[in-house]
């Protein structure tokens, strides 16, 4: 098997360089004329799974679906394994963060042979970049990706993605840390540790020198617009991955809509090639 | 109902001021002699819930029931249920931490009304404190608590909580902006904001006015030496909250050992009284 730089590489020089989310909030449910249930939840994710078969890479955010409990995992367990089977890059948006063996039960749970393992996951720096080994660890064994969140786009976040360590900020020495994996890692494929940084962040980190993707969330409704992400924290055009949801699911319930919708977004982002 | 706050000095009061964890390790499972399946982790949770049913606070590290996938959180589901139909305040330690709407369906899970719900949850803060309004809004309006993470006690961790913004570090505004949360609730009873602070922390952030409980784990085989706890950040003997796991459940799988060996635990951080 190919490393995830490679594989993430490839995805989006066949399909485009866009993640669609599938965000299963309450509302949409109610807009698409679906029950708030887990019933509806997993009808919810059928019609997206077909919607969005053709693309490259598909990020279910897990919160939607741990709210219903352990039958919402049923169906984000079987939704990976639909998308996956299409060939659809899935990246799990878990944020876990932890230390130590309990990191390492994320790891199992997200990068190992859970049947929730996704191709990648997101995981949250807060007890520090380092207690995230067992994960980057698990990912790099398993040919998985993991993008750390770095900075995002909500203002309460300064408080601590801006606070300042050793003259950095804190959104930059999580890239910065991320960067010295990658170059650590195979250094003839691009690197399997990417970050978030929200569209609309107030103050990009320096991704230059990653060696790995950037994951950017917050495209259309929420903000960010699509032609405006070119160079985000000085990254070079194909190492951005920008990611929508909200404003494609709104064209649901309908497949051909839906999967419309997300071509649309895809033209939009599409100069943002890997050249 | 009574708030969390209340509930939490009534559960010491009566119980003692101990928190045990449910850490369901495959290399504890191992110890038990159970299979490293979600069986094996059915099995160990049924002990642990008959052995400490007794004991003021449970905490079970959510890491270590999703690495068995939507399986482990039907486990999840019927030890929390257990738990509390014993009497027993269910801490569940998933720290989890998104925004907006995403905050909201975490808040669903564990302080709404899914099957996941429990006394109260660990967050945590990484996109900012003002991130986890959702989940505070949820709590309060369940009477559930909420822990959020100041400061760990692996070293990896100072990259993040130590670093400053306006001069405070970012494990002390944590803390701060907890207290304000607390002091804005009912001013007649204890908060329902906690903060997680690490037993063996380099510098513990000062919760003397955080006017709500402080969870310090890590006691035990972690480094944490129980009768070294008190004043910890300033706080007043009753505000702690000591959590132990691996210590107590080594002593398993006979569940009188393991009720006694949470009870010699007890004991040892007696002194740290609610008065």
């Amino acid at each position: 098997m190919t490393g995830f730089g490679a594989r993430l590489t490839a995805a989006k020089l066949s399909r485009g360089p866009l993640c669609l989310g599938i965000d299963p909030h309450p509302e949409l449910l109610r807009a698409w004329d679906l029950p708030t249930t887990v019933e509806g939840l997993a009808a919810f994710c059928d019609i997206c799974v077909e919607a969005f078969a053709g693309f490259a890479v598909v990020k279910p955010q897990v919160a939607f679906f741990e709210a219903y409990g352990s039958a919402g995992f049923v169906v984000l367990e079987g939704t990976i394994a639909a998308l996956r089977s299409a060939g659809v890059l899935v990246l799990a948006d878990a944020k876990r963060g932890d230390i130590g063996t309990t990191m390492a039960a994320y790891a199992t749970a997200w990068a190992g042979d859970s049947p929730l393992a996704a191709d990648a996951v997101t995981a949250s720096p807060y007890l520090g970049f380092g207690s995230l080994r067992p994960l980057l660890e698990t990912a790099a064994a398993h040919d998985r990706g993991v993008f750390v969140v770095a900075a995002s786009s909500n203002p309460e976040g300064a408080t601590v993605q801006r606070a300042t360590f050793d003259e950095r900020t804190v959104a930059q020495l999580v890239v910065d840390q991320a960067a010295v994996v990658n170059r650590s890692a195979n250094p003839n494929e691009p690197g399997y540790v990417g970050v978030v940084v929200g569209a609309t962040v107030f103050q990009a980190p320096d991704v230059s020198a990653l060696g790995g993707p950037v994951l950017v969330p917050g495209v259309g409704v929420q903000g960010g617009r699509p032609e405006a992400l070119a160079g985000l924290g000085g990254a070079a055009p194909g190492q951005l991955l920008p990611a929508v949801a909200r404003e494609v699911l709104r064209a649901g319930p309908n497949v051909v809509d839906l999967r419309a919708a997300g071509e649309r977004m895809l033209d939009a982002v599409a100069y943002l090639s890997v050249l």
